[in-house]
């Protein structure tokens, strides 16, 4: 069996069980039922997941996956290739907007290549490199088969590396010129929403840019038929090593019992990706933000997720992750430190109480 | 001239220069410009309050006032009167919502009586009672116009206090059965908005309560015609003393050049009355969340505010405000710690970058 299946096989339902006590937990709380919303979700959620009703987040941490994409020779994208490694060389050196927002959190950044044309000069990336760049898919498949496979396992072996050093809460972040354009193709024959709809302008691409992106989509789903139901097939034809990686970083989380975050659009993409491979796999994911690019929407439906902060943020580079680790500690901390109405002595009635 | 006009008339504009100033540390921080959306708004916004280019925010703290309303006699209300006192303690005992995401923001919370019917037992309240609940408004005005007055005026010294002991971002919270039935006749008279739009279930008010709340809002409007283009009129006639008092807190924090956070519904109704008082001081305020209450888009367009965070909370007290303060401390560290452009020794160009 390979890693990716043996991955698949080992996610298992939510503890149906906790999910319980920890809702009873939550009811119990001084506060009308279910006042606290998503919060409360969450905590129940990570109860199913870990197994245990209460929980804290000891270690957390952004896995940025770097990589480039043939696609770009076409021009689809509004920068050049260059800042794949010029942004990633940025995260290294713990300047960039994912990286700081991660610190502001207490959690840290690890970056991961799997095929960046070109070497960032700063020390501490971790070299998983496949080969420099994905083909162009307006010619040929963007990867083959075998390294679709090959780098979602990448995505997994590093998530599990992390998870081993003790980091208990993941999200998912990524580097890529031209990663709108591979996500919104695999969203687009995913879904079948129209381009017009999964195709966004990714960091400020003119009219004649989106036109181009759109038609270079078209072009390639056109000559290469990729298969809606085999999801490696869709990957590997139209997609990027970065949203493989990501897609193995969710179902590592899934397999291990970790809750795992999905940053906007194109970790979305991944995230969709990865439940293709394993429907049971979306329930160890959490929602950070709502992305600004239109397919976030439809991301959100299929998933069925939604997302806890409205930011108006388009960075990537699991920067909504980071920021949304507060809303994460924020649900454990609650869990674990509001009165309950044992603590008053007063009866559980209270519960159903004000701002009426 | 009265602490109000004076506090109203000590409100000036942002300040227009240091805002630019920021916008071009923010455009020059290793990003796209405007990636970060909001969390950049927030930094230019602050900026323009506090006039200096980079903050930190050092105390933190939810200001909650304590109210009952008269008009729960009418049984508009889901839960009995009493609960504005026994919530009151929970927060008195730092156990309730609020207190404790607020102390996971490393924010305090402060409770301030203006009128509520019985004393809760624990100590550390802020008594500023008025009277002991307002006037059933179905048969005639809550409160006189000099105890409106009074309320927002309390609400203001409440606040200047806090800013005193050095507290530099002040949310809003409130506690009061009835408050939901309060806040929606004040937003129908002040938009023109149907009853059907702007009253909502409160805590889980039945079918038949819900009715009940909008016609005692109809008869009380049609009694006491409370004129729309006079706020004070409008909220000694079908307003609350918790309403009154967050009005004060937003028009104190505009006037000493302070950040104000807009918690849910009803604090939304409360920074409406404050900006008919002193349009100037919208600027001054930011939304924390997005309430599940029915009225609750409306007042954000009205205010032309678009909030954080959309958790599908409605438990009030402030506990928007104190999940909030993480991200309004995200932008701060955003803008103190990330990375420059100079910092790489990079052309400013690669700021039109990634993503796409």
């Amino acid at each position: 069996m390979s890693l990716l299946q043996d991955t698949i096989d080992a996610v298992r339902p939510l503890d149906e069980k906790v999910m319980n006590e920890a809702q009873q937990t939550l009811d119990y709380l001084m506060k009308p039922q279910g006042s606290l919303g998503k919060l409360e979700d969450i905590a129940r959620q990570v109860a199913g997941i870990t197994g245990k009703v209460k929980n804290t987040f000891r270690k957390k941490a952004v896995l940025i996956m770097s990589s480039d994409n043939g696609v770009t020779e076409e021009g689809i994208a509004g920068s050049p290739r260059d800042f794949t490694m010029l942004v990633t060389d940025i995260m290294l050196r713990g300047k960039s907007g994912a990286c700081t927002l991660a610190k502001h959190a207490g959690g840290e950044t690890f970056v991961v290549d799997l095929g960046m044309e070109k070497d960032p000069p700063s020390p501490g990336l971790i070299n998983r490199k496949i080969r420099r760049m994905t083909s162009n898919f307006l010619h040929e498949p963007a990867m083959t088969r075998e390294e679709a496979i090959h780098a979602i396992e990448i995505g997994i072996e590093e998530t599990c590396k992390l998870i081993d050093k003790g980091y208990d809460l993941i999200g998912t972040g990524e580097m890529g010129i031209g990663n709108t354009t591979t996500s919104s193709a695999m969203l687009h024959v995913f879904t079948g929403e129209p381009l017009d709809v999964v195709v966004g302008r990714g960091a400020g691409l003119d009219d004649k840019g989106l036109q181009r992106k759109k038609e270079v989509i078209r072009q390639a789903i056109a000559l290469h038929k990729p298969n809606p139901a085999d999801p490696i097939d869709v990957l590997s034809k139209v997609g990027g090593f970065d949203i493989a990686g990501m897609a193995g970083t969710y179902l590592a989380c899934a397999a291990r019992r970790m809750p795992v975050m999905i940053d906007g659009f194109i970790s979305g993409v991944a995230a969709l990706l990865a439940i293709k491979l394993c429907p049971e796999a979306r329930n160890y994911m959490f929602a950070s933000h709502g992305s600004a690019e239109p397919g976030a929407q439809i991301i959100a439906r299929e998933l069925n997720l939604s997302p806890f902060l409205t930011m108006d943020m388009r960075l990537g580079e699991g920067s909504g992750c980071a920021l949304a680790f507060h809303v994460m500690d924020a649900a454990m901390y609650m869990m674990n430190h509001q009165g309950t109405f044992e603590d008053l002595g007063a009866p559980p009635a209270i519960s159903n109480l004000h701002n009426s």
